[in-house]
């Protein structure tokens, strides 16, 4: 974050009597714009707000349709020495087989959700490709089925076991391989934490393509293998354009050395695309070649109120035809969501006024000048208009921070109750809020929403990627329950299918939309995905129970 | 192009005498940069220049190790009542097999730089998916194999039969299906002429995220087929982050209905990814959905000369971080280009002084103040730091098309004398031009280069996108000689195989490049690769002989 510099436009809502911050320049008071009134770091307070002390139900528990594949061996002390062998160092393997180690497994068995938990006994950590391709044909050979897990940040269930799945942990892969800053490639293992990467990258000038509220923990390799969207696909668009190389292991061993550094290579099919959020079902990903642009040196922030999704669509309108090409993030927050997160955080909001909607937008480009004056345009024009009703710009880094929080913050704010039903859903931008409204309708109709332990549901929040037609419909629950599932499914899956949108815009299918994908694929797609399946991943040994 | 803009940057060499143009503001002494002297269509100069009336080699002549493929039936006249029947209409057939029509086949059977030459006497042209997956599937049970044909701009041959493979030519399915003008999503069918398309976005203020010298003549699908890059994958990215969705018949009839206009759907394998760069042969693309930036308002094209290919590097380090967001092509043509160009078109040069190396880079932005301003700026640079010896800027559209046309003209203009030798090669960029001078000594050794008939050889040149690290190498000869071909290859496949660089950046393989994948790819990849091709195409009926 160290190139987020100051932000030199400053115009502020003339109605605060003590302006924050004294650099502020031209009170424009046609145009009632306020410094940020917080400067706490809201992307900090989320942290270790989740979930609660109750015990996480067993996913075989939870889906009790779900039964163990018999195809597949169990783990014997046998097999434990011979990966201990294998791997060489104690550290690399995590022995629940031949003696108690539950605590130490117990992070690898379940999810930050706290939705899902397996039975693994079994943790192993590879510290090479070559490792890896012993292990994985080690464990095909043996019919032992396995789970690929990188910083299990996940959301849909994919990164744990179900039943007693190795866990195949990448987190001792964490090398940056090499970086060359006249075309911008980066080589990484694909146990990299993404902050890491950037934080590389941002001291040689330049920003990994990819961002999203889990970068200090997700892996490169987990972004990968989840083609991950996140908060400025926007601008950089997405990794099945960024990513120029893999690294990748299959399930009998083959390591699939397409770690290419070139930008163009039109020499045959461009198998690593099969790998692009596959969710580990067909192989490992261990290494990733990915081009990344340069950091731009001004990052500006601003702040929208809104009375109405209408008002929405025509702030992204003139977003992207104003800001253009210095347009990073769009980014859409429902009112429920950010009382939820004050709720939560505590934090002093960054408007006055309470409205419907708000929106953050920022632009990233290379002279703060000109990006100033546009968007200082962008927002006369906005409010001119009465596109949008009130409206604040991030003075400095710590700003652009506490802003970003009020969105980055949603997800994890939202589990401080219990837990969360997530639907990540891309939908046409018309239709994009008219969801929220009618689950909330639904869930309300039902008597499950309000306060006090009776109600299941807290609330009911729309958020998301405006500029990339992806909402996140989030429903806050005190814990989990069949009777609000119920009310959400199928429906939310039909609402999104007549509609032809995506069950899973960007998290994925995993566990959790495995049986939802014929809402948004045909049979003949569905098909073909199998015979993929079954070519690379015969014995079926790869993150099994989970995708397709 | 209606959108490029008069370019209100004036900067002019302060040696001459008359300016062309009134407009010109704020001679700036100590930058020496002219306005563009000729107002030309380049671009217009070179059709109809290639080639001789000499009479195109059989393929199966050139290459008299490719032997037909036995498993493949000949074409009967029942085989072509079937066709004439399903098609409906006389003009979706070429009968070549029941009668003469080899004057209106020979343009399907051979390429526009008339070095491949294929034996074809039936051209269907279906009219909807529909009639594709019949025309496929009856041509899977029969076993006859086929060449899918787009607008048969390829430059390896791979969209021209080499014996008598049924040519599917897709000019009639060319219709716009849908566009969004929120997301800047277009649908259109694959025989979509690429200018055809980009003028209907242009009316709407968008662009094609692809852009070629081609452009008059290829399709979209077979721009998605052969994965296409051209002059602004710098700023746009490449297909397989840009194509949405596809729509493909499989040799079975299968049709994949993978036709989304999301952004983000994350529900399984990317299966579409397969077809991009599969050059038809696994299937033939039907329509293609693909997100389209917003239109610039503000283009600028400056034109510069240089004195060594190191400046050449410096002035694009300078330029990616100069201009940033706003670059949209950086590309580089050496001075034998040049001249060969300028032999061919006679129009005047834009610069008067003679350089080694010529640069072209454009801006595309949304305001053209701020645009000027960045350039300016970065033109005052490179000339302050003598990175660049002499230089122009586009003063209006016609200027900015003229300076293109020293860059998009050298493919056409090099035909001239009879053939060309076409390497397009990924090399890591430092190294770039370095081959270019390393052929030409070694050609030039052997005697074949030199004026007179004796001479096959007029000259070694090298041009490309530096942005992407992608050289164009080519051999403008006067015939197609096995000694100078003797002299390129391997060798040429060898020095870019050391460097880890593609010998396909991006104009595929087709048959000129299927023997050589080895020197770009891994005997796994190719493995695998072919693991695919059988999956799908298990009779192998689809563009046989060439790719891998």
């Amino acid at each position: 974050m160290s190139s987020r510099s100051r932000i030199s436009l400053a115009l502020r809502r003339a109605r605060i009597a003590q302006p924050i911050h004294p650099r502020q320049l031209r009170p424009l008071s046609q145009i009632r714009w306020q410094s940020t009134a917080s400067t706490e770091d809201a992307e900090g307070v989320a942290k270790g707000t989740t979930g609660t002390s109750k015990t996480v139900k067993f996913t075989s528990e939870t889906y009790p349709e779900i039964k163990r594949d018999s195809r597949f061996a169990e783990i014997t002390a046998d097999h434990v020495k011979h990966f201990k062998e294998l791997l060489g160092k104690d550290a690399a393997v995590i022995d629940g087989v031949t003696q108690d180690a539950t605590d130490d497994i117990e992070p690898f068995n379940g999810d930050w959700m706290r939705k899902y938990r397996g039975h693994t006994k079994l943790v192993l950590k590879p510290g090479s490709t070559e490792e890896v391709s012993k292990v994985l044909k080690y464990c095909n050979d043996n019919m032992l089925a396995v789970v690929p897990q990188g910083g299990n940040s996940g959301l849909v269930g994919g990164s744990v076991p179900v039943f007693d799945e190795i866990v195949i942990n990448m987190s001792r892969m964490n090398q940056i391989r090499s970086f060359d800053d006249v075309s911008g490639t980066l080589v990484a293992d694909a146990g990299c934490i993404l902050e890491v990467a950037d934080g590389y990258l941002a001291e040689r000038g330049h920003i990994f393509p990819l961002d999203l509220g889990a970068k200090g923990s997700c892996h490169i390799g987990g972004n990968v293998a989840t083609n991950a969207g996140g908060l400025r696909l926007l601008r950089y668009g997405s990794l099945h354009g960024n990513v120029l190389g893999l690294e990748a292991v299959l399930p009998d061993g083959t390591i699939v050395d397409d770690l290419s550094k070139l930008r163009k290579n039109n020499t045959g099919y461009d198998l690593k695309q099969l790998f692009i959020g596959a969710e580990g079902t067909i192989g490992i990903i261990t290494a990733v070649s990915i081009i990344c642009p340069q950091r731009s040196n001004a990052i500006n922030v601003a702040f929208f109120g809104l009375e109405s999704f209408e008002k929405v669509q025509q702030a992204f309108r003139e977003a992207k035809g104003q800001l253009s090409e210095i347009l990073s993030a769009f980014e859409l927050m429902d009112s429920h969501s950010q009382d939820l997160v004050h709720a939560v955080t505590k934090n002093k909001r960054p408007l006055e006024s309470e409205c419907p909607f708000y929106c953050l937008v920022e632009t990233s480009g290379s002279n703060s000048e000109h990006d100033n004056e546009k968007l200082e345009k962008f927002l006369e024009y906005v409010m001119e208009k009465e596109i949008v009703l009130d409206g604040v710009v991030a003075q400095d880094e710590t700003q652009v921070k506490a802003l970003w929080g009020w969105r980055e913050g949603i997800p994890e704010c939202l589990g401080h109750w219990g837990g969360v039903y997530k639907y990540d859903l891309s939908i046409p931008i018309n239709e994009l809020y008219t969801l929220v409204d009618d689950v909330r309708e639904k869930i309300t109709d039902a008597g499950l929403i309000g306060e006090g332990e009776e109600h299941p549901v807290v609330d009911v929040v729309g958020y998301g990627h405006m500029g990339d037609s992806n909402l996140h419909l989030n429903v806050a629950t005190r814990r989990y329950d069949k009777k609000v599932e119920k009310e959400l499914e199928p429906f939310v899956y039909e609402w999104v299918s007549k509609r032809n949108g995506s069950i899973s815009a960007e998290h994925g299918l995993g566990l959790a939309k495995k049986n939802y994908i014929g809402y948004s694929r045909s049979d003949t797609m569905v098909a073909l995905m199998k015979q993929i399946k079954n070519l690379y991943d015969p014995n079926g040994i790869m993150n099994p129970y989970k995708y397709i």
